[in-house]
């Protein structure tokens, strides 16, 4: 099953069933009006949903839309268009090697066992055709394409297998990072705060079962494909050089603390060994450059550049729609 | 203006408005139903919440509840049950240097002018009298007295004069903390998962006008009484030894992103220069005592353990009401 949502009429959006092609989608005010609801009675509710698509796939549903032509308008938002927690991981240690290997560090043995996390900001997730806004191209704008998980109720303490049995949707997110303010504020020792933008989500999130066989163990094995002003950045496999799964992670920020449903938990940046890949943000590209040439030549992103983020499965069809993102400057008001 | 909300029927909770002296309160299910939703109507709705108030204050709201006998039957939710963000700053840079000089370390210079600030988890807002609930004494469970403030909308690049117009409300929180998950967790350098448990809030929020001249340019000039299991730990007064006030640590806050209404922004501890004042978190006793004689003897908290933070006015009468919770093993399923 697929769901999506739609901007307006509150800031929670409305809730919609999308079939498996990405082409129609039906509202459900019957059966929850918003997606954060249909997290906090997904039990009570889920059949009921996936009546709703099982009816969408045959043809049925005569109130359905088209969801290819919202997406175009822009009228779709993130899934969850504003979560209250977002706990980003570091699964791809390729990713953490890299930055590291650039300052002539070596990443901590302890990296390998128990996992890098940061909570971010969740509560603007911007819709997947969305402007990256930022004041001044000089932060150093950068895309991070991740696959997160979107969870129910979560008890404190919850082992990897029973994260497991708490995963309701996987999606794709792109972390906005903002490179140059980020290593004065990691050295004040607390995180981010400035160095992170809003987050952008896939059109939509599909529950596990509809991932069939790419699915396994908490990771996503495919590529995400990674585009910036057209050309291709990279397609690492979400499913290779995972030293973490969404399972492990989910866990992780579990330990101390219940996590309420709707809470959102990411692999972090998308990265292989394998440099042939490519990568999925523009710092990881500009490390190895660096390494190899002593200089950093793919820019980060400026005003007008635009991302396209997008997952295939096997048959070529796009899993969650694509990312598409450009870059703007922050004007007060601007929708 | 002092708003709370009730617990129930749903996890947003029930708004309802409070009298000064905290004894009664009303719904307003025709105004707002919640206090998220309060926040995002405030423009429309403020002057409907204020009448409201007059009309409660006046004795004339006969649906009125009796509000202390609801907060001691455990029946009053934080005002903001859940918040989608939690900003804490270090405002006070006091407890900065004894958590540094403990390590034989120095604040550096630019913590004075740039505030330090993590944002933490926010997802499940503890209720005034809600248990502390952790799996184990080992994690040296700390309270942390802070004051913080409630915002609407605040535009990307909002300057502290701009932030200070988007205070909707101010409170109290308790900023459980974990003390002995922090030194390894912070030494990845992503700030804080583990270390920090649920925060609760104080019974009541009050609008910016409610606390009279004890609110001055987003500082509260009052003491912040700690005590645990009945004894005084301290009552540092949060106007004083304020590096920050609240509207720079919101413009610090929104230096790259909106926040959006219902973003909950913190002091960090409460704390004073001067020894005399006491404490607001039992580390800070441990880093004195430990400097002082070379071992730390005040306990963290251990199961059974009660904590009661509290603010008066200048007349002795309790601002927003008392947080008072007791340190419980946590247990699946409890409520």
């Amino acid at each position: 099953m697929k769901l999506a949502s739609l901007k307006g009429p509150a800031r929670d959006g409305t809730l919609v069933v999308v079939n498996g092609e990405l082409t129609r989608a039906v509202s459900v005010p019957g059966v929850a009006a918003t997606m954060q609801y249909a997290l906090e009675h997904w039990d009570a509710i889920e059949g009921r949903l996936r009546d709703v698509a099982a009816s969408l796939a045959g043809g049925a549903e005569r109130h359905a839309i088209d969801f290819a032509a919202a997406l175009a308008r822009g009228e779709v938002a993130a899934p969850l268009p504003r979560a209250y927690e977002w706990l980003d991981g570091s699964a791809y240690l390729s990713h953490v090697e890299r930055v590291r290997r650039a300052r002539n560090d070596k990443v901590p043995e302890s990296f390998y066992t128990d996992p890098l996390m940061y909570q971010g900001g969740a509560g603007d997730m911007m819709g997947p055709r969305d402007p990256i806004r930022a004041l001044s191209e000089d932060w150093g704008i950068d895309l991070e394409g991740e696959v997160a998980a979107i969870t129910g109720d979560v008890p404190m303490g919850a082992t990897p297998a029973e994260a497991a049995g708490c995963v309701r949707l996987v999606t794709l997110v792109n972390d906005v990072s903002f490179r140059r303010l980020i290593p004065a504020e990691l050295a004040k020792g607390f995180g981010f705060v400035n160095g992170k933008g809003a987050n952008a989500l896939a059109p939509v999130a599909a529950t596990p079962d509809e991932l069939g066989g790419d699915w396994k163990e908490g990771r996503l094995h495919r590529p995400l494909e990674c585009h910036v002003n057209g050309r291709l950045l990279g397609r690492p496999d979400a499913g290779v050089d995972a030293a973490f799964s969404l399972f492990d992670l989910i866990a992780h920020a579990a330990k101390t603390r219940e996590l309420r449903a709707g809470t959102l938990v990411g692999t972090g940046t998308v990265s292989n060994h394998d440099e042939r890949a490519g990568y999925a943000c523009l710092m990881e590209a500009r490390l190895v450059e660096q390494v190899a040439s002593g200089e950093a030549r793919t820019p980060f992103l400026r005003f007008g550049d635009d991302v396209r983020l997008e997952m295939r499965d096997g048959a070529g069809a796009s899993i969650f729609g694509a990312i598409e993102q450009k870059v703007e400057r922050y004007r007060r008001g601007a929708p």
